[in-house]
């Protein structure tokens, strides 16, 4: 017999339905129909793709699945907005997401309010097993919408013109943040995972025993001051601090600074973001770097990358909403470094690269059905990054939370704190 | 001393640039900024850039160097819309055409709208060298009118959808016309090449003397109908046909029928075009055919490619006019063929692949200056198509005019006429 | 003050010196000049690049740096036959190595010779350090034997002849080995890593804690018949099984067996290895397969593959010596699997994927100078192996031994123990 | 009823078969078994290959069609040596040649004593069609004599060490040669082609009639003294020089001379040739530049390339044997250019590019049969070169023979002769 939620669970998961899906609305609001079409590289997608994708979603596990008599807003969007769910058939080529200029982003809205109404209406009376589809469609939607702006912000750097998307002061100049500190991490036994008390996903868990050898984090991120100072002294061009798929990356692409960072005549850093050309800010964590990057840096540095479990076991007793998230559309920006006692910034402003590989926990399982292709297919050549950035939606990180890419990939808000043997 | 038009020349020529203009425009009427916007390939352009770029060239050419204050749109676009105008300094790579999606067409139609009143001002003092150059715009932008087409058909075939751009009534049934006539062609000397009484590109002339072999020239363009045939009969499984370099594309691309062409289950064959997908007409001229498959077809059909010269000494007596050219905006689609005596639809309706390098003729020099680029140096590796096509703007094409392509290009509305020795 | 050998372990030194350079040498006496010379593929080298460039190790880190007044054989090798030590300076690119066809192999063996006599003198007199890497070059020369031995039964399989290096027997038949038995691994806090009492690579430590959760291991590896079964099964079809990056490998290169496997035209199974063309012996381990394919069984077969610390923690026990190696030249074949109790063929045979990404352990720090490039710089996008292989000198390996691939390569005796969760 | 020879014609052609056969040894003589293998980019072969497919082509033409009860060397190698003839079935790809390292070289010189003793013992008896094949295939080898040079010179340059395969003495210096006069062509009508009166390849008929407008050819080839004012007035990096295409070609193979040239520390040019690393003689004709490199010279001289018909019909009344051809194994050089009157080294040192793209002539049609794949199907994308080259057998070339090759390609020995309009 289908378990149902009591009216109050059910009244949360619309509140939070909707506000997750206004959110993503109000990020796209700015975005031309040309903007939301074209996808600038294969790792990105189109705006409007994703707002398509994140409604198939609803539409598809939910709708379809749980809804009798459900009729889908347009049959032809299965094929277009399926992403990489091999059990729910043929799909258009990812690389050529960006062929699809109709339908337009209008079209794509009143597909949104469609599927927004179809949601609601059904919410009271869905199955326990649906609305934990729903939950799941909220988190899946906030993670779109992180890349959501990752990808506008990767198109729109194409453009000559590097036009803004949303109007931003300038930040206000930050002192320096003091010399980071070393804290001491736990050591010997510990427990990280998922210990099943809310909402993660299935590579999340399960919980289990770690051991840890004695270590120290870095009190803070590194600084975009400090980046400076490594592509001074020549860090981009001395191999020996990187590994070797690293170092053949540097030399065949031409890397020569973080993403969207240039320099002008006189030398000094600007970086490209939602808000256009600015000036570096020495003082807010650099971002935009690789794992091979950050490796190099660390390198460099004297130092080395922490481990999963060293990042976990120290974050899990603080408070991920101390941390600077994703509240509402407009442009996003590291926060520059106070120099506040014990670790700081571990939650939000950059995913902090780890040294691990993702790969599963013991124990773990793929989640049954489609929905289980979300995460363990992906555990082979990607590396695992913690805590969550100024992109990511407030809310949707936990200590336990692993996000996921390829050792080359940048486009994400990604920087680096550093971690030593003891 | 700048010499000046007459009164009367003058307004001719500004009926002219008027209706090219405007032409342009109206077919771009019904695109929305991400069609407009899009690339589908590197060897196509995104309509919008068709519309900036056109524009780009009376600023520059006409307003920029001969009309004294003129102050230009917006300084960046020079970088954004040059084409390959070496001598005009860096621009914008060809293949990341699309990612521009700003300027949006609504501000290019403005630049067009700009450009227009600037030019309307200036004409009836404009000096007599800075005429010819509007004119070669106009020209200019006829070319681009049918690449806009082209380009427009070749992205929506991208979109599994593949929507129709405009409405258009189904062809009418027409008779399958009646087998080719062989109609013998001139002997020993001719002349051709342009002979100066009208506007013509550099590469048309000089009008020079050939000798040609007896020979004859087929009444008619290859039919659909008999393309069909062709495949029935393992025409693309047969490398004896085929040039060598045509071999290894057939095989890299699986090439099985012309582009556009997708047989239904039951086998039947349907081209796409801007009125969407429709069944292929058998009474009607093959196109989309590239220079490897029709000379395979001439091989398959014991005959050969006309040279360019056999073409234009046959079609210099006829009127162009008589042929099926772009009038307005809407679908195009080459006629279905009548049985006609003579040469039937030398012009218009398809070009014609000639077995003819494109090469300079004896005493060729490339015009001067930045407009010099427009020819000469595109003289390796293409070969010749005659003729004109139904995306061809009426009254661009002259029995003189040299179109050209890579043999394996066939986004173009490309047809075969055969030839065969006497 | 320089330490030196004792004349008892220099002895022993130098018989494990001439021994290794013997191995080496009769592995590639059947070789022609040219089957020396050739480069199949970029991640493999030429078999004469081998014999030059384990010589080169010696003369640089011995002969150049620790005798005095020794005079390279030719002063032009070192460039040609460095490998990837950036320390050492530029050197012929990786790709091109298969371009050198002088000199041959025959100067390459003089070069060998020449070598070794210089070694020979002044083993009794080098200072500790020296004989250090005198060792370190031994082992340096066993892992080239073996990837000698890979090299080239690529090569000559690229030949269409598909020609054997070495006459052998068929092997007898031998009976189907019993299904799997799951062995019970260690569970809570084990120690794994090198523990110093012998020679290692610095990525095999040091040794530290690592916390086990309930596991068991197969008893054997997975054997060719299985394999068959799963073929059978659909297995490389099915997108269910396989990780995604190794999805869109099987999809790219039409993967549909392991490599050096093809069906005859009764669908019988047949193997190419340095013996020929051979039926595939259904009893003995599967071999060639990548860590796709390894990952993809196990989750075919309800299993998963053994971490490197389950699998280290298991052999720790076990003698290496009990296991197939390599003991002299001929032809190389993983033995069938016999039904013994408990754990079989852990060493020898085939390297067993691990799931474990190739990752420094706590407090690793690289050698220090051009040796430290040895193994630290790797650590990215790949998977450990484990056990050591038939083509793996006798000796070579230990518990603690962590050989490493990337997910997609398969050209080493690679193979496949099961794992499950308790 | 099978014509056959006069003893007399007979006794020539075996003289000639002898003679070419012994030419080809000559050349493989300093090479190799790995020299003769490494393949060292697509479009060169190994020397082994040229051995065993010049063989092969008399085995399969001559003595398995024409001769009862030839028994093959060896089944296998119709697959392994075959070229490009579709219509003999499968064959090894052809990049991939140099992966075949067995047979040996050694076996492919028995293979051609094999083929030489069976064609030898046949030919007085051979009927007609059959001897026009062992002419034709005397034909054939001779044009891979000439690849033979070419590819051998390619491989060696791969090699750092840059290794020479002849000794030859230093060219003794020459006097620098007068300027460029420029002699007056035939104007009007001229007959060009083949007239029939000895061996000709198909592709020199059929003799036809060409109109040529006024012109006048240089009396010599550019020298490599003048190619160096070139590129020391910035030749290389002016795009206003070059085909759109070869600009492209330029700026991606970051071409900065013509090929084997590089340049000492004190700027000073020296070549790579088959006797080594030389100084550029600068009175020699400049040669292994692309048709490329060859327009934009051109171009740059004021000048443009000869048409193939201009060319043929000042060459008509020349003697082929003045030139310098390849008359015995050795290093090959194009000789110092004199001052003589007329026309001076139309023939031999270098092959002319000429401004005609390769396409038949006026009623031209392939010959039948396999060997009907000769020519014809290369008709697309290649230009004609005139004249013959140092490594052209002497005899092999006439006024009409056509070679042709791609406008990038420039390993063979090519060089310019410039013409104008009068």
């Amino acid at each position: 017999m289908a378990v149902q939620r009591t009216r109050r669970a059910s009244l949360a998961l619309q509140e939070r339905f909707r506000s997750t899906r206004s959110l993503t609305l109000s990020l796209a609001r700015p975005l031309s129909d040309a903007d939301a079409t074209v996808q600038s590289m294969p790792d990105a997608s189109p705006a409007k793709w994703h707002l398509a994708h994140t409604s198939w979603f609803f539409e598809t596990f939910v709708l379809r699945d749980h809804v009798a008599g459900y009729v889908p807003f347009d049959a032809s969007y299965a094929f277009l907005f399926n992403s990489y769910y091999e059990a729910e058939g043929a799909r258009h080529a990812r690389d050529r997401r960006g062929m699809i200029t109709r339908p337009s982003v209008d079209e794509v809205r009143a597909y949104r309010a469609h599927v927004d109404a179809a949601i609601i209406e059904a919410l009271p009376t869905l199955p326990e097993v649906a609305c934990e589809l729903v939950s799941l469609g909220c988190q899946h939607e906030e993670q779109h919408c992180e890349l959501l702006i990752t990808d506008i912000q990767h198109l729109l750097h194409q453009n000559p013109l590097m036009p803004a998307l949303f109007d931003a002061p300038s930040a206000l100049p930050a002192p320096v943040p003091p010399p980071i500190r070393w804290i001491t991490g736990k050591e010997g036994l510990v427990e990280i995972g998922h210990n099943g008390d809310c909402f993660a996903f299935d590579c999340e868990g399960p919980r289990h025993s770690v051991w840890l050898a004695p270590h120290a984090l870095a009190s803070r991120p590194v600084t975009n001051g400090e980046w400076a100072d490594f592509i001074a002294d020549g860090g981009y061009r001395d191999p020996r601090h990187w590994l070797a798929d690293g170092w053949s990356w540097v030399k065949a692409e031409g890397v020569e600074a973080p993403l969207y960072w240039q320099a002008d005549d006189a030398g000094r850093w600007h970086r490209f973001g939602l808000d256009g050309l600015r000036a570096v800010n020495p003082a807010a964590p650099v971002t935009h770097v690789s794992l091979f990057e950050a490796d190099a840096y660390a390198s460099w540095a004297g130092a080395r990358l922490p481990t999963e479990a060293e990042w976990e076991s120290a974050a899990s007793g603080l408070d991920p909403d101390a941390g600077t998230f994703l509240d509402d559309a407009g442009a996003v920006r590291p926060r520059a470094c106070t120099g506040a006692d014990g670790l700081c910034q571990m939650f939000g402003d950059v995913w902090e690269w780890t040294g691990s590989a993702y790969r599963p926990y013991p124990g773990f399982r793929a989640a049954d059905g489609a929905v289980g292709e979300y995460n363990g297919k992906f555990m082979s050549g990607q590396f695992v990054l913690r805590g969550g950035s100024c992109a990511t939606p407030r809310g949707h990180v936990r200590a336990s939370y692993r996000n996921f890419f390829y050792p080359h990939q940048r486009w994400q808000f990604t920087g680096v704190r550093l971690a030593r043997d003891l």
